[in-house]
């Protein structure tokens, strides 16, 4: 039992390392810290399960700091509770270039910061990926491997977000009891008090959505500690409404907003010393409070060393797939497996919507995967990300392994954050390619973090036909080619596409999404390659010696394109083609390389019924383009294509044009 | 009173409508339209507002169909209640290239469409924000030209989707008591039945924000006319849940997903006429119902001519103000104000941050403009864009005009979309950059509409400095600029930001976004200048005679480019420089235009701490590019311009080794 004056001591123990954080920095958010140091001082001395000498423990309670601007707070957790590579200097150099200790908490830039946050409402919906990834593998694997809780800590902007509503509502729908979210109600936004943008009853919002809820005075250790206690119990994910006050224990500044996003200033701070009674120095933590702390880090050293034996015991197949899957090594027949799917497209190419070959794909790769958790954000039957092997996940059984997601395509993403971030499953979700606006934010997180989700982008131009603009993506395929880090792919008929997913899948540590189409394509590959060619992100498909025009395509045009060489070819025009299946990886590609592929023909034309830009590094600016220059209409497909002059015959005369 | 029978076959002139329609185009969605035909019908022809020979009367009713993919409900009603510009070829030109009855309702198409919807859940926050207008304008001129209600309907997919909490909780919150959201309860979605992924309870949830809720039978005409009524009267806004049947009348589809997306096929469509009793041929409509629909078509005329009445009564100076606020048109006097500024500036150019210079150039036009409503995302103090005439808005008093949006991105685009449509007000909404990501989907849909919608979006690159990767924008300026129809500014001083927020404002068919910075800048002009020279959207900074060396920057890196061509030229490097504030002006320049900003020199520049990708176009793919290849860092800001080598030096070695 920790005393309440120990409690206070240790919570204090945050504040000070915050606030003076903040202060060496002259920059950061000292409030929140300080605001939850008891939630925070009670959640992790007294319940969460963790060893900050084995931060990857694949059973640990997973902890997220959804208002990720108080990342003091998880830092100053790190470093009490001992996690080796959080030392005081590391705090010391809080917010300064190449430190662990950044703005905001980055996931990878140090153990126990399980996912990055910062934009908010993210980490609710991270930690509901983290809630079903539990819930699945103790299905698959049984409790003695996987039984652990996640907490989540929110302030009032995570809980205003859209995001939080499709997060709690799947969340409640899925009865995820095991997900704990406490929300940090200080009433304190930066422009003054929420009641200037809102007057939500939250706890009347989560039972709505079917959530069991408490109320507690978020500075009462005891009534932090009763309602984990009820939570641990709750049949029902549990929302814990912690009244507190920003910015406690600084006497003139706590409950405003001067205490959010500014640094107290040395006279608050020198104030709040004397009225917390905390005599010790900036960054110095009394010994009674650290070893308090640190024996706190090693509350479940046990139940880990427990949980070790029970592995250890494991029936010898079950425990290497689990390490295997926690690793995130896929399994060594899976190479083979795709391997003879493409030589089984070789006997007879299909000319199917990628969107279809995807699922044919999918097919192979989810009798071999089982670590694939697939879904749709309510579009299954279009996305066809559905295979045989998968059968729903229900609020009653997670025996399944297909979310159906709702129309929910931003809590989706940032979920399946949460499922790769957790670890030991492989999410892909499907939405329409238009909607990866909807779920851009999450997308870019994943990229950011570096971590393996996979996006099934169907419908993924004008071909979408009739549903019109709305539904059409044009600037789409540029734009998520301007994300750093993620891999676009754009195949262009069945053999792509089941390259372009064995790519996505062996990228351990960079997200992906496929843009696929609704329409059917001719195919472009015709014979068995060993070779991934989708690998090097753009390849020579068809070559020509002294090629006086090259042209450049991606996905549904490179039919088009192929068309177009063929009717320059016979005019005399010696004409190659370049598809390119993913910018990204071509860019990884040595100069040399990339210089071949792009070659030395006066003529470039780039074709992508798309927006022009992200051609342009390729083509040049004198380089032609077919394709889009406005957004879409609605009508047939086929109709668009020839009205927005998408078509073989336009690639001819914009090569001849350019050669006139 | 309109009898239960006539009610059911005016009712049924929707169904067969509709199902002929998406029949004829062998595309579409005919189980909204036929679920929600009661609803339709007992608002259209009882209580709805409107005179469809004059569609665009200030004080019509306004009436969104949220749920945009039911778009036959719409043009049904438009055809039927006797818009001119909706004949019946019109209805069976249905998803045709080129008609006005696009897949989903398209804002301009056609008279009588308030918005244009199809991504979900828009339609909701379009109609707050129309409902924020209507208030806001009574309250300026009086419930004599202003007092009207706005209705929307929406789906399952509408409430699920994030941006349905964003708008409610914002709606109940502001008491919008002439806000009427139906909701088609109809239990169907894409993938099945709505119990897949959700078990929302939405009366409880809706009286969470403080809604005001009803349930009924969506198909009890009695039912619907009595919430109607009721909802009138409320203090509050008021949610219907509506009981419907999706697809209501087909004998063997109504009530499944089957119904939802594809067409009935002949077999069934022949069973619901006879289920119907409806004996008329596809796309001919009954005289007797006909001339009731037409008839309700003409309800409101006397309420107009009353309304023309008071309005011509108005004295003439607020006739006037009224009459130019709903034409879009500016004040006579803004743009000597300007000019005015721009004098101003030139005698003591600043050195500040352009978010800094966004609020100097708002205090101007606020006190010229009275229809400008500004607002932020819970970031005022950030986005510095509540200038000294703007009073809050409140719960109680609509006389401000500054709307505190809460931290709902989303809500607040999508809502400004609304309150642009509405007419009689210009809306503006600050927000970080990184956060467009949160509500691109309603930035789009501006663009793709064409309204006057600004968004100014500060902290926009590494200036951010601590707060790192997660609130650094690297690849959104290439993303926004992908955008069609969108004019993305990035100004370079207080002259250019004075210049580009004139060009937003005088542009009425297009939205914009301005990039501003955090951090300060120095003066990239220093002189006056009549013409606005941001208008051609490139334009030469400094001039060079044969210039060997073209660089091209945008806001914060012109000061860079400049202090490189001072060097470059102090070592006899004849080097222009070339502002860039706007891409899509740019490329509205004619041929020669853009040629000669280009220029010949044999070295290209370009310059914004930003990835590369829309810089491609100007400099070519063998320019140099002096920018972001990756996500940022936290850290001081000038650490990260070193560190990511964004700095004169890096442009100066840069020219030199193109040069060697």
């Amino acid at each position: 039992m920790i005393s309440r004056d120990k409690h206070n001591r240790m919570a204090n123990a945050i504040r000070f390392l915050s606030m003076d954080a903040v202060e060496k920095a002259n920059s950061g958010h000292p409030g929140l810290p300080m605001g939850a140091a008891d939630v925070a001082t009670v959640l992790f001395s007294r319940y969460l399960k963790f060893d900050p000498k084995s931060p990857l423990w694949p059973d640990r309670d997973r902890f997220v700091l959804s208002a990720g601007h108080g990342s003091m707070l998880i830092y100053s957790l790190l470093y009490l509770t001992g996690y080796e590579d959080m030392g005081i200097e590391d705090i010391k150099q809080f917010r300064q270039l190449g430190s662990k200790t950044a703005g905001h908490p980055e996931y990878g830039h140090a153990s126990g910061i399980e996912t990055t946050t910062g934009p908010l409402g993210q980490g609710i919906a991270n930690a509901v990926g983290m809630a079903i990834a539990e819930r699945k593998l103790e299905e698959e694997f049984g409790s003695d491997l996987q039984s652990h809780f996640t907490y989540v800590l929110c302030g009032d902007g995570c809980l205003m977000e859209g995001i939080s509503h499709e997060a709690i509502a799947l969340a409640g729908h899925l009865k995820l009891n095991k997900l704990v979210l406490f929300w940090d109600d200080n009433n304190i936004t930066i422009d003054g008090v929420v009641g200037l943008s809102d007057s939500t009853d939250q706890i009347a919002r989560f039972k709505a959505v079917h959530w069991n809820t408490i109320a507690i005075d978020g500075h009462d250790p005891d009534a932090i500690a009763a309602a984990i206690e009820q939570a641990q119990k709750s049949d029902r994910p549990t929302f814990i409404a912690c009244k507190t006050t920003i910015g406690f224990g600084a006497p003139n500044k706590a409950g405003t907003h001067k205490v959010h996003g500014s640094p107290l200033g040395a006279e608050e701070i020198a104030a709040t010393r004397k009225a917390l009674n905390w005599e010790a120095e900036a960054f110095v933590i009394p010994d009674d409070v650290l070893s308090d702390w640190r024996a706190a880090g090693e509350r479940s050293k046990d139940a880990h060393k427990a949980w070790e034996g029970r592995l250890a015991a494991t029936e010898a197949g079950k425990k290497a797939e689990f390490t295997r899957r926690f690793a995130g090594d896929l399994p060594g027949n899976f190479d083979a497996a795709m391997d003879a799917y493409k030589k089984k497209l070789a006997d007879a190419p299909p000319a199917v919507a990628t969107r279809k070959a995807s699922e044919d794909a999918l097919e192979v790769i989810n009798g071999i995967l089982p670590e694939t958790i697939g879904g749709s954000a309510d579009l299954t039957p279009s996305n066809n990300t559905k295979t045989s092997q998968m059968k729903s996940i229900t609020p009653t059984d997670f025996s399944g392994r297909y979310m159906h997601w709702g129309i929910r395509e931003h809590g989706m993403a940032a979920a399946m954050n949460g499922i790769a971030l957790h670890g030991g499953l492989i999410p892909y979700g499907g939405g329409f390619m238009i909607f990866s606006d909807y779920c851009r934010p999450s997308i870019r997180l994943a990229a950011l973090m570096g971590i393996r989700v996979i996006h099934v982008l169907t419908h993924d131009s004008i071909g979408v036909g009739e549903d019109g603009p709305t539904h059409q993506p044009v600037e789409h395929m540029s734009a998520l080619r301007a994300i750093p880090n993620l891999l676009l792919f754009r195949p262009a008929d069945a053999v792509e596409t089941a390259e372009c997913w064995q790519l996505a899948l062996e990228e351990k540590h960079r997200p992906s999404a496929l843009a696929l189409t609704r329409q059917n394509l001719a195919p472009a590959r015709k014979t068995y390659e060993a070779k991934n060619l989708c690998a090097t992100g753009a390849y020579e498909l068809v070559p020509a010696d002294n090629a006086k025009v090259s042209i450049f395509a991606s996905g549904s045009e490179v039919e088009l394109a192929l068309k177009a060489a063929e009717t320059l070819a016979q005019k005399g025009v010696a004409t190659r083609v370049v598809s390119v299946p993913c910018f990204e990886l071509f860019y990884d590609q040595s100069e040399d390389y990339q210089k071949k592929i792009i070659g030395t023909a006066s003529v470039k034309i780039a074709v992508e019924a798309a927006v022009r830009q992200s051609w342009d590094h390729i083509i040049g600016s004198d380089g032609a383009f077919v394709g889009m220059h406005s957004f879409g209409a609605s009508g047939p497909a086929k109709d668009l294509y020839k009205h927005f002059n998408i078509t073989a015959e336009a690639i001819v005369a914009a090569a001849e044009a350019k050669l006139a």
